[in-house]
């Protein structure tokens, strides 16, 4: 008999939603240079005296208002991210992905396009897909070519879905105005990666679920797989191939 | 006759709101700590070893689903912020300020609330209120006591609303879990400041309305007021006294 496998779905949907908001925020913040949250620089501009009398565009980013946000895979997280971003004023979501899901874009009225024209019209593009065979890679130079200068690029999946060498390039040559990345290739990014060398891009350590409230679940839910496997019942989640 | 002075309301409502959430986010996943963004802390982070393998609370915060949000001064600002938080599964939205507001409130099924209660039960606080003299260090000694040691204090209105002595007591000594302080007194604080030591304290240079969009609707505006001035005509905002 083989060795059955439990799982916990669901309960990150909330947290990596979060995050990726919190991401898309500080991403759009961050250009000009704007490291949001950041102390070291904080400290750097009020020692430098950079930071003097009032100046109009001092600082400035991008906001949501009237924007267009495109969600490249809307499964339960992406859909998940746009109804936190709905209320920010945001004009026009579109997505893209395997299929069109009308019943999960109707909330949004949210339409099903093509990723080229998704890379195009996008203010912000949240990548919240699965990794497969036909998302590697998919965010590549062909795909940051055609974003807009002033948009912003936030993936919260998986570091694979990205070219990350495209992305950099992109980033250094102002093809797009920033990145906001929870996942990178490979993890940790080793320390002299060109991407941390950057201003307009943020990196954090894959931490979309890390909330107290997720990991509490994901444990409760680990055990309660765990006690129904020790005795021969049918787990809550189980992996079925 | 005395000098027309013409001001530009509004304009920074949307822009202001997106960063106190912004900020929200960033000081939620900061306990642990974490520096949201902050690139010499992931640098730290990946040089030291501290990032292994997956351990089930590292890096862990506070997340929004299910939580209690205090709102300081319920006007344009602080409604377009719960407008905000409202999907990321908000239980219950309390507010205080001069007198209740049913009108403002009804969209969040918001309760008036004294101030004292807001502390005590509010998982989120975000100060948006006008800096009056009801309103100086009203966040004091005394609400910082009440407020519980995992909530996280957010103020994106005026420095002086905040005692700053209290705050960095409260934060050092875990009182409550974080901050994020868009305004400080003065501005720049200076390098030396004990708030800019402290891992759990997120703070910006006033950058509220520092979006393009806000700004360039703010010089459009401040000429409009400045043509009719000198047209003698009314202008479209007049401060009248």
């Amino acid at each position: 008999r083989g060795i059955r496998v439990g799982y916990t779905p669901d309960v990150l949907t909330d947290a990596t939603a979060e995050l990726s908001v919190a991401l898309l925020l500080a991403g759009c913040r961050r250009r000009s240079p704007l490291l949001l949250s950041d102390i070291c620089f904080y400290l750097a501009l009020s020692a430098s005296g950079g930071w003097t009398t009032w100046k109009p565009l001092w600082m400035c980013g991008y906001g949501l208002s009237d924007s267009t946000v495109g969600i490249i895979g809307l499964g339960r997280i992406g859909q998940a991210v746009a109804r936190r971003l709905k209320p920010f004023g945001v004009k026009k979501f579109l997505y893209t992905g395997s299929r069109p899901k009308p019943e999960s874009a109707a909330e949004f009225e949210a339409e099903f396009v093509p990723l080229t024209r998704l890379a195009e019209e996008s203010d912000f593009v949240v990548v919240t897909c699965a990794l497969t065979p036909a998302t590697q890679e998919m965010c590549n130079k062909d795909f940051f070519s055609r974003m807009k200068k002033t948009s912003v690029f936030i993936n919260t999946s998986r570091g694979a879905v990205v070219n990350q060498e495209d992305l950099y390039n992109a980033l250094a040559h102002g093809q797009i105005a920033a990145a906001g990345l929870d996942v990178t290739t490979p993890e940790p990014l080793p320390t002299d990666h060109p991407l941390l060398s950057l201003q307009n891009c943020v990196i954090l350590p894959h931490i979309g679920s890390a909330t107290y409230a997720t990991r509490s679940t994901m444990a409760v839910l680990a055990a309660n797989n765990l006690l129904a496997g020790l005795r021969g019942e049918p787990m809550p989640h189980e992996l079925l191939l």
